[in-house]
């Protein structure tokens, strides 16, 4: 099979697979899964036809208690139905839940795994919610990057349709939703080979039909529902090799396995993360770089999460493993131990594996977890030992989050990292959106881009973060070391710590109106002394000058897309221009042809405009501004200020009122 | 402090508490939790006031989810708030759940625990509600019996106040939220004697107000949400002590004294059982039966579920347990084990206790649970130790069932059993929950009395279960050795096994307009056989007629109540008919003298018509009655038939389909 290879996010994944395998989706859009909904519905309006040559019936629903509803309703009259969702989404969904797995109707559900609304709100990534649904008796599986979402949809469906259970498909809510990676996609003929079509008629013959009258949803008295709720085990027995049948059919296609439990790492290890979700990624690329030290260390990856397996698990586990951490992702005030260590530390009991297991809990509401972390966690196995810790924070509360030394960078030998600093709705995030996909759809390199931005979106600020490279891209964090920095919003040089991160010799593109000149003054003194100290290259571009010049206003996207091509020189500047040019078309075709020459003739000023700034190496030696004195209570320099120069993540547990609230009156001091 | 004894269920004992320690209630009815609503909205009117001397604000919404939504909010004003609720109506409250834990509001949700519709809906007991919200952050106490509610509720709100935790607290569906029971009541000023009212002051201080504007329910970004949701952890910690610390107090007012985790049983157990809610009782009846024998079994009953705290488990488990059995009522289907199950498991290992675990289900959707189940339970961990069992069913399927040896009598010497045969909406339960009162409230004897019936309510059968006696009534089980059979409608001796389980020299009372020589071709073979062999005291009263006669027209039930009470010979005859002729005049007394003076004739009557049935001693030979040959479907004969004669706790799970579906058009077989 030739290899299809497409640069997407985790939700057109998801996407792709669920329009292939579904009849029907009910939907109603929550962050972040909304998107597989809009793009399924698109297709269908386009008339795309699924696997059985139909276009998919897309229903929106009032709530989605009512889409869950729906998807039972349309299960019970024999249609294969999906539906998206995630966080209080899928809290409202869960009465329906218990329905359809009592009724045995092979729904998929696809969760953008988010955090769950307490003290406060957050739109993030998280397992709150999906370990909020883990009793209502669906399947459960669990992908890691976008790549496995479109491998492990595949075998979600697949499973579904042959074992009669309904499954909830998971990723990690923005993570993976939201990040663009160039993937293989998979055929839709390929797809439908694998179906068992005998399943899906089995299961169309059971829909209700006034021909065949029988009656649902019955109301049972003590004396039988006992017994009709025991009935069902055969099918829940033999869910685990189901998934594990389709995992090596999907891999005769693709070429990539997978099993219930993965392992990754040394085959004598004696140290064992057990994590499930995004995390696996970053994990892995801290076993490789501790095993090549030649460290006993190994990473167990959860991807069928119920039903639980511990045969399938003990299977896979190094015999000389000593200690397992395992990592949740969620947080249930009250309990013992997080769900995933729970049921690690009775399944190894079970088993007869006498192992000591530890609990840690990270990344709630996407709090990043990046290499450091992850080597605290391994730390803690051969140091203190420290059970029931966190590990992303400090907790001086509480004390209990690990120690993190910081700084520990295996990013692969050619990957190159850049970081673009813009403003919501500037349209910085939809150019680095085009600019990932002419790399990826267009030379070898694998690519990866990942956005991140606060929950008020249009007006706040925005970073991108873009990989690409010759290496598969595991790193599911922010970039911390940088080889190109992008700052698009001049004002953002006094706000923020722009250049934080960047490599020695690394290279800054600013949008500013200024002289070289008047660079002297207009940069704070610390920005200064990095662009000299690390001996950057750095590039100045008038962009809004230039977009106001060709008519487009204040859109500089496009000008600042240019001046990454020129600059980073991922490819050389005529063919990436001639991509962008295409891409132009591509995006405003139906806008007019004025608008698409206003964009062209952006991209060709941008090459004269651009200016390589000649800065004295006397900016090593500069001292600080001193700052203007301002009386302001301490909450707004302790916390607030903190949190609006991007550095809320250093914020200690003690800062937070533990019920959640904030004090009024606060923007004065913005 | 003189003894307050009074003969109520299990909702009134919840809503005695709720009532005194809220400010408001937001409700939503769902069976088996509405009467509680209705009870406190009923004092509410009446214009009863709470401990802070004000009726309770009782508002009903649209839904469970506006209820729960309201209790939020009612909270964040400053207002102490309860609701009740149960099943789909707890599953509505999730989101919401999350907020007020999140928030710190001290929230109290009194639940009658039921089971969820999956395959089937059912109205009846089990934990599948209260398991689906452990990870919601709200505290969890479980009740026992209808004397705990009184005494837990208590605990949960002053524990809740003080922690500023929310709390769940839960008892079993219909088993102990219907069962009438004669308990100690407490009194409100005792209860307000043992409020933090500090605490209070500060929750109260702590309601939104404009004149003090703050910020509540935040959206938070991946900086600072993590922190945040940790800063609540002290809170957290705190809650077993205050729990603990409250069951002490409530203990020196009651003596009654309960622990966060309570033992009984022999101090030198080897072989214990872990359970929670109304099992607890009975299984505790067969550890007195067993430990009297000289066996080393013993029982650990759970009390407060949320925060688990596993060193309170230790500390009351006897040094010598060789095998623990954890009894989880609820079902997750895909799940390693049940929830208790798993708790209890990484409770020990974490403790370093290494004991075998084992884990069992029973009593989904009130199936019975009783003594011989429960020495079933005992008999597996000395015998074959089968993990992950069910009780109480026969599973031909995926043979999960312990076998039962049937029979085993654990009731206390002088407690007397009676049962009563009625169609329902005939008063026969009314009647009922009349005498249990009467006997409950003017002896100093122990009362109870649970009502089956099945969800049609209206129309279909009824079985009263009365108890009364010298010692404490814990059989939390139907009545199967009876000392008392009442049969209130003349078709059932056709349609049931009126009889099973009568004692030899038991009492039979029959109400049929049936002469004694009628009775000879009446009666169904068996039956006679039955009365005679039993040498039954055979009672027959026409009560139809009289209750004709009287103007009464239907309505039987004060006749049958009168002829209970003069041949079980419970209270002195004189004594028993004043009583009735009292509560006659209070429950009627508003309808109007007519009805009254109708009803006291009744009563007056049934002495003089009540027959004793001097049966010939050859009925102890009779043979059956040849069975009219009719044709009918298989599924009629061996699923529907043994339903409707009362037998559907003996269906084996092979003869239910797995996805719950029924045929059609069987009730021209009926």
């Amino acid at each position: 099979m030739a290899k299809m290879m497409q640069t997407v996010d985790g939700n057109t994944a998801a996407a792709h697979v669920a329009y292939a395998l579904s009849d029907a989706a009910a939907i109603y859009p929550i962050t972040p899964s909304s998107p597989v909904g809009e793009i399924c519905d698109e297709w269908a309006a386009n008339g795309r036809e699924n696997i059985f040559g139909q276009p998919v019936l897309i229903r929106q629903m009032q709530s989605e208690a009512g889409a869950a509803a729906a998807v039972h309703g349309s299960l019970a009259a024999g249609a294969l139905t999906s539906s998206f969702t995630a966080s209080q989404g899928l809290l409202l969904m869960i009465p329906n839940m218990y329905k359809m797995s009592g009724e045995l109707l092979p729904g998929v559900l696809h969760v953008t795994a988010r955090a769950i609304a307490a003290h406060a709100l957050s739109i993030f990534g998280d397992h709150q919610d999906v370990m909020a649904v883990r009793q209502t008796g669906f399947g459960m599986l669990a992908s890691a990057s976008v790549q496995e979402v479109m491998d492990l949809s595949l075998v979600t469906h697949l499973a579904s349709i042959e074992s009669s259970v309904p499954f909830v498909h998971f990723f990690d809510g923005f993570r993976t939703s939201h990040e663009i990676q160039k993937i293989e996609m998979i055929d839709y003929a390929d797809m439908a080979a694998l179906v068992n079509m005998d399943a899906v008629a089995k299961f169309r013959a059971r829909g209700v039909n006034p021909e065949r009258p029988e009656l649902r949803g019955t109301a049972q008295n003590p004396d039988i529902y006992f017994q009709g709720r025991e009935a069902a085990n055969p099918y829940y027995l033999k869910v685990p090799g189901v998934v594990a049948h389709y995992m090596q059919k999907v891999a005769e296609l693709t070429g990539r396995h997978y099993r219930l439990f993965d392992y990754v790492g040394a085959s004598d290890a004696e140290h064992i993360v057990v994590a499930m979700g995004s995390s696996c990624e970053t994990i892995e690329e801290v076993v490789h770089h501790l095993t090549a030290k030649g460290q006993k260390v190994g990473l167990v990856k959860v991807r069928l999460y119920r039903p639980f397996s511990p045969e399938h698990l003990v299977d896979i586990l190094p015999e000389t493993a000593r200690t397992l951490t395992v990592l949740d992702r969620t947080k249930e005030p009250g309990a013992l131990g997080d769900p995933l260590y729970l049921d690690v530390c009775v399944g190894l009991m079970e088993q007869g594996r006498n192992i000591k297991v530890l609990n840690g809990r990270y990344g709630l509401g996407s709090k990043e977890f990046n290499p450091s972390m992850v080597k605290a966690v391994y730390d803690n196995m051969t140091g203190a030992g420290k059970n029931h810790f966190t590990v992303g924070i400090a907790d001086d509360v509480t004390h209990t989050s690990l120690e993190v030394e910081t700084g520990l960078d295996v990013s692969l030998e050619g990957t190159v990292q850049c970081k673009f600093w813009g403003l919501g709705a500037d349209g910085t995030v939809g150019a680095n959106k085009s600019a990932i996909k002419i790399i990826g759809d267009n030379t070898d390199m694998y690519a990866q881009a990942y956005f991140a931005y606060d929950s008020k979106k249009s007006g706040g600020v925005t970073i991108s973060h873009l990989r690409f490279g010759k290496s598969l891209i595991q790193s599911t964090y922010l970039i911390d070391t940088a080889d190109y920095i992008a700052c698009h919003n001049p004002a953002y040089v006094h706000i923020y710590d722009v250049l934080e991160g960047i490599k020695s010799g690394g290279t800054f593109m600013l949008n500013s109106p200024w002289t070289v000149e008047e660079m002297q003054t207009r940069l704070p003194a610390a920005m200064r002394r990095t662009i000299a100290k690390k001996k950057l290259k750095f590039f100045n571009i008038d962009a809004v000058k230039i977009a106001g010049a060709v008519g487009l206003g204040g859109r500089i996207n496009m000008i600042m897309q240019t001046a990454f091509f020129k600059a980073s020189g991922v490819l050389p500047v005529g063919q990436a221009l001639e991509l962008l040019k295409k891409e132009i078309k591509k995006m405003f075709g139906r806008k007019g042809d004025k608008i698409v020459q206003m964009n062209v003739d952006a991209v060709d000023r941008t090459l004269d405009h651009l200016v390589a700034v000649d800065y004295p190496e006397s900016w090593a030696g500069v001292s600080d501004d001193a700052p203007a004195p301002v009386e302001v209570p301490a909450w707004v320099t302790e916390v607030m200020q903190p949190i609006l120069a991007q550095k809320g993540d250093r914020l200690p547990v003690s800062v937070f009122t533990p019920d959640g609230l904030f004090p009024v009156g606060t923007t004065q001091y913005e």
